[in-house]
């Protein structure tokens, strides 16, 4: 159990169409790698506009502010960063806090 | 693991702010009892924006269609329906598909 709040962003992306398989292969990846290997990485959740699907919005929760700030100097996150610099046409970041938060556990693991 | 694309359909509300206190608590009580207790209700995360906390987002992931349609049939949610219905000023439901979606067991639980 979390016994502070975790901190929460919320991203908002415009993909360029044209590379968009190749995106979310590339945000799959950095995706994975995160959860898994980094203890402050809690969940990530990519999900795209079924009617738009360029438009993808990204939930990112890190248990605090170090887990965050460590993740953007990970080998996986740095590659990610700059193979996907030229397929994002837009991103907004929105810092959120936590309102309630409760997965199952294993649940969440797509694809 | 879950074998087929689970359902994914993204919650954006405002919430009267002389309310918001009453709704957090509600709607609380509502994701933790639907995740404890419905098998198809893989993970449901409430976050509001820090900037303007009336604005609610919940990401809400469902095994399926079948179990999206037993949830809104339960106890619970109807609860929260009828207790919340004067204090949502607007509710836009946008329908998802998912890209990536990983979480550490037992991580997403709060408060």
């Amino acid at each position: 159990m979390v016994q502070t709040a975790p901190l929460v962003r919320m991203a908002e992306l415009e993909i360029d169409p044209a590379q968009l398989d190749a995106y979310r292969t590339l945000l799959a990846e950095e995706i994975e790698a995160s959860v898994a290997s980094e203890p402050g990485v809690l969940a990530l959740s990519a999900v795209a506009a079924k009617d738009d699907p360029a438009r993808l919005t990204i939930l990112e929760i890190y248990a605090d502010q170090a887990a965050y700030e460590a993740h953007l100097r990970t080998p996986h996150f740095r590659k990610y960063k700059a193979l996907t610099a030229e397929m994002v046409r837009s991103l907004r970041l929105v810092e959120m806090t936590p309102v309630a938060l409760r997965a199952k556990s294993g649940a969440l693991d797509w694809p």
